[in-house]
C-alpha cells in the first residue's frame, strides 16, 4: 500500500464519522463570551458623567467616559474619537465612502478618478478586500514580511503612482499571520513620500489588546504621521467585538482633528448619535478602566492560548521536519496562517470539507479571492473547543499530507 | 403707548428672566423615556429562539423574533426586513448611498447622472434634506396638502423629467404637519408613471404607531406598489427611536425581495451583523408582542397629548380670530407646524432666542433651509414639561405678535 493509499484510508474513516467542524471564521467561543456576560446585566443609571440622558438623542461622537477609557487603552486622544455601532467595518465603509464620494481634506473624490488603487498586504483580511471591491477600487497585493508589509514595495508603489490612494493595515497581530509591524515599518508608512498627497492608511487595530502569548506593542502610527508632517494620512479603527460581544459591542474611528471634524459633519447627516446605552454598559463592565480591559484580555488569552498551542503543536510535529507546510507562529491575534505546497490550498480545503471540516475558502486572504500560488490557508482556532480543535487539526494535517502526496 | 410698545414691554420682562427653554427638536421627554426603562434591565438569555448565540457574530438581517414582532406591528413581511442599528437615518443614508454609487435593480448609479432631483414635500423633515444635500442631489419642493404631497405636482414632475429620481415621504403624521396621507395619495404614489422607471419612494414611517389623539392608519404603500406592478419602487423605514430610546433603539428597512437581497449583499460588506443584544432587549420589553407595543404607545400618547393640547390651546386662543397664524392641528406624530405672516418666521425665531426660547431654525422645514416665504415654524412640544411648555408658548405667541406688528 502506497503512502497515499494509507492516508486515504485514514481519510475515509474520518469521512464516515460525519463530523461537523469549523475552523473558518474568527469568532469567539462561548467560554470567551461568558467572560463578558456583565454586558447582559441591568444598567443602574441612564446619566452620563456630564449629566446627559443617554436614553435620548445626541452626543454624536460618543460618551466622554467611554472615549476616555479607550483613550487610556490605546493612547489616542479622546477629543479625536468617534464611537460607533457594533461594527468597526461600518466605520471603515463610511470613511471609504466619504473618500469615494466627497473627498476629505480637499482630496479629489475617488469616484472622479480614472483609477483608484488600494495596497493590500497579503495574506490579509477578506472583509477589507470585499469592502474595497464593493466600491470598485483596484486592489494591489503587497507581500507581508515578519515586520509588516514589504516597505520597499509599498514606498515604490506609493511614490511612483498617483492612482495609489491608500493601504489596509492590521498593525498588531495582523490578520491572518499574527505579525507585529516593526517600529521602522510604522515610521516608514507614516513618513513615506506619496505621489498622491492625500494617500490614506486604513489602520485597523482590531487586535490592539489581543495578546495571546507575550505582550507586544505597536508604534502609534497617528503620532508618527503627525510628527512626519502627514497628520491627515491615517484613519485608525478599533472595536470591542473581540473584547466583549461581536453582537453587541462598540467601535471607534480616530484620525487628525481636521479629518475627524470633516467625518463627523458627514456622520451627522447619517445619524443623530450612536447607541449610548451599549457605550455605557461597556464603561460599567470595566469600571471605566483601561487596566480592567487589559486584565480581561489576559483572561481571554488564558482561554485562547491552549487553542493556539494545540494548532502549533500539530503543525510543528507534522511539518517541522518535512517542510510541507510553511508558517509563522503568530505573535497574537486570532489566526494562524499556513502555506501549503503551491497549488494545494484549494485541494486541502475541498478535502477538509469532505471530511466535515469547514475552512476559510482558499484564496480568501488574497484580493478578489485569488491566491496566485494557491497555497495560503487561514486557520481560525478560537471558536471550537479544545476537543473539537484536536480532531479538526488531525483532519487538516491529514488533508495537507494527502494533497502534498497527490502533488508529488 | 402703541400696541407694539406694549408687546415689547412684556417681551423685555421675559428677557430679564434669563430663561432657557427649548422647542427645537423632536426629542422624547424624561417621563416618556421612563416608560421604556425595562430596556436597561438585565437580559436573562443570550439565545435567540432558533438557538443562535446573540452575543456572537452573524444574523445580518436581524433576529427572527424581532422581525416577526415588527411584521405583526407594521404589516410588512419579516422575510423582507433588515433590522439595523439605532438610527433609521443610517439605513436611509446607506440605501441612498447604494443608489448613488451602484444603483439597485439595474438602475444607473446616480453619481453617473447629469442631474439627480429628489422631490421634497414641504414643509418637511430637515434631516431628509440634509442627507440629500450631502450627496449633492437637487431638491425640488412639492407642496403638502391635507392629504399628503400635492399629487398633481408630484405626478407631473415624475412623469415629465427623467432626472426626478425619488421622493421623501412621511406618510403617517408627517413631519412637521402631522398630516396622514390619504389612501388615494398612497395609491397614486405607488402607481404613477415615472419618466425614470427606477423612481424611488423613501417611505419614512417614523411615526407609524405614534398616535396622539385618535388612531389613524395609512395605506400600506409596499402592497400598493406591488399591486401596481412597481414592487421595487419603495424603501420603507421604521425605528424604535420614539418607542423605546433614541439613544439605544433599533431601526428597520424593508422593500421588495429583490431590493432587499441586493441591499443585504452590500450591507454584508459593511458589517457582519447589527447589535442583536438590543434587538433581544426590545423583544423582551414587549414580550415579542405587537399589541404590547400598541399598548405602550397609548401610555406614551397619554403623556404627549396634554402637551399638544396646550400648544393648540394657545394657538387657538391667540390666533384663531385674527388669523395671524395659519396652522393645521396635527393628527398625531411629534410636531405642530405653523405659518406666521410671510417674512416673519426668521424674526420670530430671533426674538424667541433673545427671550431664551430655542426654536427650530426658520427655514429648516424647507430644502437648503430656505423657506421662500419665510413663514413656516416647526414646534416640537414633546420634550419640555407642561409648565415649561406653558411659559414657552406664551413667549412664542408674544414673539409672533411682535413680528406681525412690526411687519404691519
Amino acid at each position: 500500500m502506497s503512502d497515499l493509499q494509507g492516508l486515504m484510508k485514514e481519510f475515509e474513516e474520518y469521512k464516515a464519522r460525519g463530523l461537523k467542524l469549523d475552523l473558518s471564521r474568527g469568532k469567539p467561543s462561548g467560554d470567551v463570551l461568558d467572560l463578558s456576560n456583565g454586558m447582559l446585566d441591568g444598567l443602574d443609571t441612564y446619566l452620563s458623567e456630564d449629566g446627559t440622558d443617554i436614553r435620548n438623542y445626541g452626543v454624536l461622537a460618543g460618551l466622554p467616559e467611554c472615549k476616555r477609557m479607550f483613550s487610556d487603552l490605546l493612547g489616542v486622544p479622546a477629543e479625536q474619537m468617534i464611537l460607533g455601532g457594533n461594527s468597526s467595518l461600518s466605520h471603515m465603509y463610511t470613511v471609504f465612502g466619504l473618500l469615494w464620494n466627497f473627498g476629505i481634506g480637499g482630496s479629489t473624490p475617488w469616484v472622479r478618478e480614472a483609477n483608484v488603487k488600494i495596497l493590500c498586504p497579503v495574506p490579509g483580511y477578506d472583509r477589507h478586500f470585499a469592502l474595497t471591491e464593493d466600491f470598485g477600487a483596484e486592489m494591489i497585493p503587497v507581500p507581508m514580511t515578519a515586520d509588516g508589509p514589504d516597505m520597499n514595495v509599498v514606498e515604490k508603489l506609493a511614490a511612483e503612482d498617483a492612482s495609489v490612494k491608500g493601504i489596509w493595515c492590521v498593525p498588531l497581530y495582523s490578520n491572518p499571520e499574527g505579525v507585529v509591524y516593526s517600529e521602522e515599518t510604522v515610521r516608514r508608512l507614516a513618513r513615506m513620500k506619496t505621489a498622491d498627497p492625500h494617500f490614506r492608511i486604513f489602520e485597523d487595530n482590531a487586535y490592539g489588546v489581543h495578546h495571546i502569548f507575550e505582550e507586544h506593542r505597536v508604534t502609534n502610527i497617528l503620532t508618527c504621521a503627525r510628527e512626519a508632517g502627514n497628520p491627515d494620512r491615517v484613519f485608525y479603527y478599533f472595536s470591542t467585538s473581540k473584547i466583549t460581544f461581536p453582537g453587541g459591542g462598540i467601535s471607534l474611528v480616530t484620525s487628525s482633528p481636521a479629518n475627524v471634524k470633516e467625518v463627523l459633519a458627514h456622520i451627522g447627516k447619517q445619524t443623530i448619535g450612536y447607541d449610548k446605552i451599549t457605550q455605557m454598559r461597556t464603561v460599567k463592565l470595566f469600571g471605566g478602566s483601561a487596566d480592567a480591559i487589559r486584565a480581561h484580555m489576559k483572561n481571554i488569552a488564558a482561554l485562547l492560548r491552549p487553542r493556539f498551542e494545540l494548532v502549533l503543536k500539530y503543525l510543528d510535529s507534522e511539518f517541522a521536519e518535512n517542510g510541507i507546510v510553511r508558517y509563522r507562529a503568530p505573535m497574537g491575534g486570532y489566526f494562524v496562517s499556513i502555506d501549503v505546497p503551491d497549488g494545494c490550498a484549494s485541494r486541502v480545503v475541498a478535502l477538509a470539507k469532505e471530511a466535515g471540516v469547514v475552512l476559510t475558502g482558499a484564496g480568501a486572504t488574497w484580493p478578489y479571492g485569488k491566491d496566485p500560488r494557491d497555497s495560503n490557508i487561514r486557520i481560525a482556532p478560537t471558536y471550537p473547543t479544545l476537543g473539537e480543535l484536536d480532531t479538526t487539526m488531525r483532519i487538516l494535517c491529514l488533508c495537507i499530507r494527502i494533497a502534498a502526496a497527490e502533488k508529488a
